[in-house]
């Protein structure tokens, strides 16, 4: 057994205005806690860089919209920003980062819907360290199989029940598929729809690149780039992070796109991204095997994303 | 709020031949527990009645396949076995049931696949008194709406990473499934495929009964009935109470059927039923409004299921 990562908790408590910080090592949930026994409930995860939470606000909406699929009443936003902060110094004072490059935080926010006929939910802050295979992935790139989701794009928008859009904390088929990748030998998978979509990650978002040369017709040429990423109406979670940095990156000249796109499209692209709030932005290597683009245009243009996305807030 | 239920908590303990009992008034699980911030794990629900756990081999079994899917190793039956018997014998003792009508508890066996890097699941066995809501259903009966799956029926065997034959903690579509069907009114939702098929009950499985009256050629005439419920392999969790029901209902003299099944079955049958583990056998009055069948028929069926499900070990 390895010995489970340090962790700091503070629980959202009225009677606590920043959070009550509570001991990590000791049993801190009811067993009959409706988050246990039936994953009904939502979350966030976040990244703090050297104390510094990232796009809190994008994650406290989304968040929000979470909970109200799933008819959950939250605390104000206020309060989850204290805890959040409390979490951190907490953190970062018991276990300080070797290094300021590893000083990054991994913040969960949890809410579930507490025991059965609780007044209002459990919610908590979770701290703990940023995993050192997500860092690897960022330099080294992963491979990703793709894997059928079971539903179509429309799904989300007919039957709001199955909670499409919402970051819930049922994610025992986002796991499975993630060990289903691993024991195919690829590192994650990418969800394609039942009429043949594009999707997302278990637990990322995905982007392609497409460069295009142009020539401006007098005489001189030019590269168009294009960042694209699935239409978001298709079930799939708003990506926060694929939302910050397409901000970032129309800013920079870039040219955004949004699906539908069908898995073709990802194989003829010049780059594909897997990216999410701790891994960041994962190059894609392969996907089923086959290499996507050249490793030369991959590492320029994932260096030229990540100076992008060091730049959000 | 309401008071918590009371609660037995016995948890699968190699130190403890007959299952630790913890205290349920006190937090038990880590927060960073997988089944609570993943939903990653499963679950049985059976009945214990008058002291007797109800079809406990078929549950872990099941629990087992459930396990298995989820690549989650699991401590041997036996341990379960003292488990269970462990927790009813202690809710009894502590809560005894005012009439020997009245002696059900609800017994749960949950697993968890425990903290990040633990070397074995988090097991245990929860009592609790059965909802007297789900007691009276059995007699009233209730209105169903139908509420579509989002999957097809062979997504299941396309797809093992859904999950679809497992009884997973990741329960939160289910549960939606239920809210959304509370608010349109009704009391429960039948699951349809997008491929038109009947599925399941968010928690419960699909009967319905076809009687048929068959001229012999002699002048006599007999009632021929017949128990149907949709096919295993459509992706959903084969029923416990449909496999032990069927079991005695063809010893009664019942035709079993096996679906396909689509809803116009339902409209058309003589009674339909969603039976499960602790709600037992509920007669289904009213589908989308338009009632099944007969009361006087949905009356003498469900008696006459009652009978038969009565005598199941």
């Amino acid at each position: 057994m390895t010995s489970p990562a340090p962790t700091v908790l503070v629980f959202l408590d009225p009677a606590f205005e920043n959070g009550r910080i509570a001991d990590s090592s000791q049993p801190q949930l009811m067993a009959t806690d409706l988050g246990a026994t039936r994953g009904d409930g939502v979350f966030e995860s976040l990244l703090a860089v050297q104390g510094r939470p990232r796009k809190v606000q994008a994650h406290l909406n989304r968040l929000g919209s979470s909970a109200a699929a799933l008819d959950l009443a939250l605390p104000e936003q206020d309060a989850w920003r204290k805890a959040i902060d409390t979490a951190i110094n907490e953190f970062r004072n018991v276990h300080p980062a070797p290094t300021p490059e590893e000083d990054e935080v991994v913040v969960k926010l949890i809410v579930t819907r507490g025991v059965e006929g609780a007044a209002s939910p459990t919610c908590w802050v979770q701290a703990s360290p940023s995993p050192a295979g997500s860092r690897r992935q960022r330099e080294t790139g992963i491979d990703v199989v793709l894997l059928d989701r079971g539903f179509d794009t429309e799904a989300g928008e007919r039957a709001p029940w199955l909670l499409l859009g919402a970051k819930t904390l049922s994610y025992a088929v986002n796991m499975a598929a993630l060990r289903y990748a691993h024991k195919q030998g690829a590192d994650d998978a990418i969800f394609t729809s039942t009429d043949g979509r594009v999707l997302e990650g278990p637990t990322s978002t995905v982007l392609l690149a497409h460069l295009e040369t142009v020539d401006d017709g007098d005489g001189s040429v030019r590269t168009v780039r294009r960042l694209i990423t699935p239409q978001h109406d298709s079930g799939i979670l708003p990506g926060t992070s694929q939302g910050a940095l397409f901000a970032a990156a129309k800013a920079a000249g870039w040219e955004l796109g949004y699906g539908p796109l069908v898995p073709q499209d990802l194989f003829d692209a010049d780059a594909v991204w897997l990216i999410s709030s701790i891994r960041l932005i994962a190059p894609v290597n392969h996907i089923n095997g086959k290499e996507i683009g050249t490793p030369a245009v991959r590492k320029q243009l994932t260096a030229e994303l990540n100076e992008l996305f060091a730049g959000i807030e």
